[in-house]
């Protein structure tokens, strides 16, 4: 027999991670319901398999694989989505927030794409939509962007958001390896995935820089407009000329407000090593925000993993189990209604930038090269020649660092010198970040 | 004319965090009131002076000096407390949760010494008793204990939580320069107080520490009873000798969890220069969290300032703001009663030691000294004489880094030798934090 005041929550899914929410709310019932106001009571799972072992927390009465079971239950106040995935779920979420249900989830990829449309739907019906575990797993950045930024404006965002190229450029660093051995290796330990294109080409992280910028910016983004470069190409001689300049190479997701624009832009980046980011290892996730009246704050910590996750979709759960009995359902929703904001184009960017040019071991060529940069007004702050290749017919990497400039011009004069007789291999340029 | 549902709100001080307040609510009202559901007001402010020059946005006709004015005004719904100091604050805002009135403060000393006993009063009176900005300025540090580790239990904290203490370290390890002379400049700069000892003593970090310890293991706890120690003691010369064994020296409070019992201490310590917190440099403040689903959580930002605290201050404006208007206030505050917990003799303290004796140079000490440490069952991990002093007189330095051990027996084999002929100044040691 259920307390009539109890709030009633379904699960969407019953993996890793559902399983652990349904673990820590048996766990800590008391506390939550102290902390709540109300008890909450799991009523409903919806599985895709019935015979699947589940933990001990999850018994086999709530199980179903009916949606309509779960969906059409009235008594149902809140929906926790943890099945992951653009459809099904898509379509759950709208149909339980436009019957009045709040939606705790933790699916990066629905949020994304939808999170507009799906924030439009609850704040129609004043039901909240909450989603902190959807990035960066038990770091609070979405309440930290959401909350503590109240009377705030975000300026910027710079994000290690990928646990698996996080892990794979700090093998790289560390040992010197190349990308395949250590993706390898990755794989085989179970840190990379079996197909790591999600990953390690940067999608991953660029739905996550999408979630962010809905509240950080109130942008809604179009991912398929966004410029995601993953990390196939970061070489390890790259990494070995970055120490000379005091670099190490993060895949970062940056999201700016540069005036009515948004600068949004996932890939790999120099750092310099004395910045807080470069220093985050492993599979850590972190976020440095600049907020205009915050000033810096950096947050780190596991990114991924079903307890980190599961613990923020119970603060979640908390927060909109607390709105709901208190009649104040929907006021954090209304608050975040994101609107279209335009991209600023990548040629117009303006950083510094490393240069790696692998040329034929030739007096002339440097000079070349540094005219094609002139011309286009790209202006050298650092130039390396590497150690000889005393006639082994080995190319020589010249570096360079530039000034600030403007991203089409290093384009300009890299294709201006691409073709020539002289390179050995595609020039590479990678942009420096420096915070 | 005032909304009839708009929320009425006292300023009890107008300096610079209560002026940054005021600006904030005015250039964000808008937001403010999308965010909470109603507008918010600010009514009243109590001051010390009517005639020193305030921001535009605190008009002089809410400014009163008379505390009656304010406390016993039956409209007001918050009062936010940025006046600092022990009384009359603490009467005050005892008197504003007895009337029933929710309450935002950012006065650390208030909390750390009746934290406790205010909260017992707004949990019978069901009003919140919000403190965000008491802790870290602007780093999310208060809201993620109390809201984002629902679900979990926080097995330690480690906090750099004084800026004038990090900025003066810092500069010494930058500098190789002694703390008087970076004391001095800090002053001149504005970095440190006239009077530095609340800062350089650890007591505002004690302070800081009590708050955390409320929220991240429930416990009241009697400030005078910690163990705290500033930084005036640290010698450049230890810091030198610390880069030889990768360490930097950083002044910690930390909270551990141990059974029943908890382990608090504030201290300079040496920090492997890998850790998270060794590189959180200059004023900035940083928390590194362990939470047992969690994992490690790590929080930088600035750790005080106008507008960081003032972010955090309207942050919880904003939260009790929207539970007052739902009828739900109470609810967070009556989870937060600190009861007393008894803490870890700093005896029983087991964690790898730095010891640093002074010594005549003859051959025969470094073996008085190992067999004292043996005696006392102190392991040492490494030992390391400085280039000898070739019979100049000077004293010279033996360095030994201790296994992990009882901090009692450390301090016993210190007394042991401290009073040796050989001994030429006051052996020194330093706790090893290894996180």
């Amino acid at each position: 027999v259920s307390s009539p005041v109890s709030l009633k929550v379904a699960l969407l899914g019953c993996g890793t991670v559902g399983g652990g929410v349904a673990r820590l709310v048996s766990q800590n019932a008391e506390q939550l319901a102290a902390r709540i106001g109300a008890p909450v009571e799991i009523r409903r799972v919806l599985v895709r398999d019935l015979a699947r072992p589940r933990p001990l927390e999850c018994p086999k009465e709530w199980l179903t694989t009916d949606p309509e079971v779960v969906l059409g239950d009235e008594s149902i106040d809140i929906v926790v989505e943890v099945m992951g995935g653009e459809e099904p779920a898509r379509s759950y979420l709208d149909r339980a927030l436009s019957s009045g249900k709040a939606v705790v989830s933790a699916n990066k990829l629905l949020l994304a794409k939808h999170g507009p449309a799906l924030l439009r739907t609850a704040a129609r019906r004043s039901v909240d939509l909450a989603f902190e575990a959807a990035v960066g797993g038990g770091i609070p950045v979405i309440r930290t962007l959401r909350e503590a930024l109240t009377g705030d404006r975000v300026l910027s965002v710079h994000g290690i958001l990928n646990g698996t190229c996080n892990y794979i450029l700090t093998r790289m660093r560390n040992e010197g390896a190349s990308f395949e051995s250590i993706l390898k290796d990755a794989q085989k330990l179970g840190y990379a995935e079996v197909d790591p294109a999600m990953d390690v080409d940067g999608h991953d992280a660029a739905q996550k820089l999408a979630v962010l910028s809905m509240l950080a910016f109130g942008a809604a983004v179009d991912i398929d407009q966004l410029s995601v470069e993953g990390i196939r190409d970061v070489d390890d001689v790259d990494f070995r000329l970055a120490e000379r300049f005091d670099f190490n190479i993060k895949h970062l997701a940056i999201g700016i407000a540069r005036g009515q624009k948004l600068e949004l832009r996932v890939h790999p980046a120099m750092v310099p090593t004395s910045s807080v980011l470069a220093n985050i290892n492993d599979v850590l996730n972190g976020v440095y925000i600049q907020g205009r009246a915050l000033g810096p704050c950096l947050l780190v910590g596991r990114g991924a993993g079903e307890l980190p996750t599961a613990v923020s979709v119970v603060s979640d759960l908390v927060d909109v189990a607390r709105a709901r009995l208190a009649n104040a359902s929907g006021l954090a929703t209304r608050q975040i209604q994101p609107i279209n904001r335009s991209l600023l184009s990548l040629d117009d960017l303006e950083t510094r930038y490393y240069l790696r040019f692998d040329v034929g071991d030739d007096p002339g060529v440097l000079g070349k090269i540094a005219s094609a940069l002139g011309e286009q007004g790209v202006s050298v702050e650092q130039m390396v020649q590497e150690g000889r290749a005393e006639n082994t017919g080995n190319p020589v990497p010249i570096l360079i660092i530039s000034h600030r400039c403007r991203e089409g011009a290093v384009k300009a004069a890299i294709r201006s010198v691409r073709d020539a007789a002289f390179m050995k291999r595609p020039p590479r340029f990678m942009r420096i970040e420096d915070i």
